[in-house]
Formats: C-alpha cells, structure tokens, sequence
C-alpha cells in the first residue's frame, strides 16, 4: 500500500470496527474504546500526547530515543483518528483544513517557489 | 497540490523555517517556536491536545461544533510536525511507523477481505 | 500566616477577584482568566500538567531542578484552585474527599499504627 | 484528623509506601507505581489533568457533575503528592512556593484587609 494512503485506509478500518462495536460487540481494541465511549478515548489523546511529551525529553538525553518519539506520535496520530471517525470525520477532513488555512497557503507557494 | 502530500509538503515549509530560525532570525511563528526550543513547542502539544479534548465535548453538546474539533486536531498534527523536525523525523517516518505495526497489517488486510 | 490556611486563603482571594471580574473588570491576572471563562483556565490547567511533566524529566537529568518541579506544581496546584471557585468549590472540598475516601482512611490509620 | 492536616497525612502515608516499595514489593498502589518508576505516575499526571478537564466541561452541560470535578481535582492532587514524593519534596514545599510569592503576599495582604 501507498504510505500517502495510510492515514485514509486506517480510517477505513476504524470505521468498520465501529460499526462491529454496534452490532456484534467486537472484542478489538478500537471497537472497545467505542463501546466505552468517548471520554475513554478523550483520556487516551491526553496520555499519548503526555507520552510524546516525555519521549521528546528523552530525546534530549540520548539521541537514541527518537524512534521512540516517532513511535509515540504514530500512537497519538492514531488515536486522533478514531476520535475523528466517532464524530463522523476523518483524516481528509484534517489535511484539507491544513492546506486550506490562510497563510498556510503562502507558506506552501513560497516552499514550492523555493524547491 | 494532491492532499495525500499535504503532511509532506508541510514538512517540508517547516523544514525551510528551521533552517531561517538559524540563520537569520525569521519571525514567523514557526521560526520563533524553534528559536524557543523544545519546551515551548511541548507545551503546545499539551496545550492543542487539551483543546482537541475540550472541542469533542463541545460536539457532546452540539454537533456543530464538529468543524471546530477539525481545526483543533489540525493544530496538534501541526504541531506534531514541528516537533518531528526539530529531532529530525518527519511524517512519512509515522506513516511508515502506522502501517509497519502489528496487528495494523492484520487489522488492514481483514479490512480488506471484509470490503 | 499559617501554613495550613494557604490554601484556604488563596481561594478567598481568587473569590474575591472572581467578583471584582463580574463587577468593575479588574485587571488582575485571576479576574482576566475568569472573564474570559472557563475554557481558559482549562487550558491552563493542560498547560500547567505538562510543565510539571517536564520539570520531572529535568529533574532525571539533573537533580538540583527539584525547586523548579515544585514551582510547577504550584502553578497547577494555584489553577485549580481557580477551575474550582468557578465551579463554585474550593480546596476544602478537595481535602475532604482526600481524606474521606476508602482504602485512604485505612492508609492514614495504617500509618498512624506505625509511627 | 485536622482537615488541614490532610496534605502533610498523606504524604507521609506515601513515603512509608515507598520504603515498602524498595523494601518488600508491597503491592498497594502507590507502591506499584513507586516500582514503575516516574514515567508511570508522571502519564497519570497527563491522565488525571485530562480527566478535571472533561469533568469541568460536564459541569457546563449539568451543575450536579461539582462533585465529579471534586473528585478529580482530587485524583490530581493524590498524584502529584506521589510525583513530589519520589523527588524529594512535598506538599509544604508547594505551600510555601504559594505563599511565597511575590504578588501573592500582597494578594493575600489585600484579601486581609478587606475581609
């Protein structure tokens, strides 16, 4: 798979977990933080983000810690992702608003002017 | 400009503001972040999280406010950039991270018998 | 004054600049962040976790961060102090459920067996 | 016990379950998180804070959620004694921070003499 599509395919599936949430009470990871409801995933955007957080400190102390960062900015992303798709939005809707910004624009013209 | 390379090309104009921030002081928000040092954009990260979190209670109360958990999770993604680059990660480096994991490959390829 | 009555102190003082923000918009910083209501101090309150969280892992690196962790921790013990007069609480509330709680009390008794 | 005891109480209760923590893996609790080491209690930090949040935005949306709040506030405060503990400090060392500081003083000055 394409790893620009990565972010839309993995909405596809949290989608479809959801929706086994609802009907057969799938026992997968997303489709229990679904069935817990939204505070328990809300939780976990504040741990993950806590995680980042402390991974980029460490970051500081050794150099070596960086694939953990990343690690942590992929869980953090992730859990963005089945917050989006519990209120009905996902990852397009993310990136059209980051290209659409004002100024952002700019900043995307004047890098491709430079490149 | 395709939106699957959005987070790229985003990467890339940040890339460009480090880059500034060292040579000759650019004032863009950007620049000035990374001037600060990593304890500034942290907070940031701790500070969007905390909006994303208060944005989707918003949607508990009224549905309209899904656009403005869009924006919110724009932000931190965002944000999330910026650190990627200042420990010199980028976003193709989760993505990557996203679709290597496992059971995330298990969890894709159900997803695509099931479809 | 004693140090016991601190906390009780501070939170008449944020009262009364809670109702000096709804009658004559003084400027002080706790009448500002009432004004601008909750969603405010609540980021504040995100803020302030994530500068502890931060001061802790400096204190890993570096022992003599210690005071800098507890200037953190008050920030965050002071912000809520605010969260709560908004809501029409305060520290006293906060007290008696730490000390109501099962298990605490065993605790407490526990220690005071052993000392 | 003196309600504003409380504090002093607890983190005593804390360091004698940190010694057991070294000593003989007694399996309370704070000990456990005492033998995870600070990254543990330093994500329940991140956890705790993200849970006033939510709880604040409940009481916008039904004023009988004060006593969730109260609760955790509480949550919040419980583990930052443990965070001070593990560093050497507690919960005097945040009053006197609080009571030290400059504005406060006249803060509280100015309370006095208007109540």
């Amino acid at each position: 798979m394409n790893t620009s599509d990565i972010l839309t395919h993995l909405a596809g599936v949290i989608e479809s977990r959801r929706n086994n949430a609802q009907a057969e009470q799938h026992s997968s990871y997303v489709a229990q933080l679904f069935q817990k409801g939204p505070d328990a995933f809300l939780k976990k955007i504040a741990e993950e983000s806590a995680e980042v957080i402390m991974a980029a400190k460490d970051c500081q102390l050794q150099k070596e810690n960086q694939q953990h960062l990343i690690k942590e900015v992929a869980d953090l992303w992730f859990h963005s992702l089945i917050l989006l798709a519990y209120y009905e939005a996902g990852p397009q809707d993310v990136l059209n608003e980051l290209s659409r910004r004002e100024g952002l624009s700019g900043l995307v013209e004047k890098a491709s002017r430079s490149s």
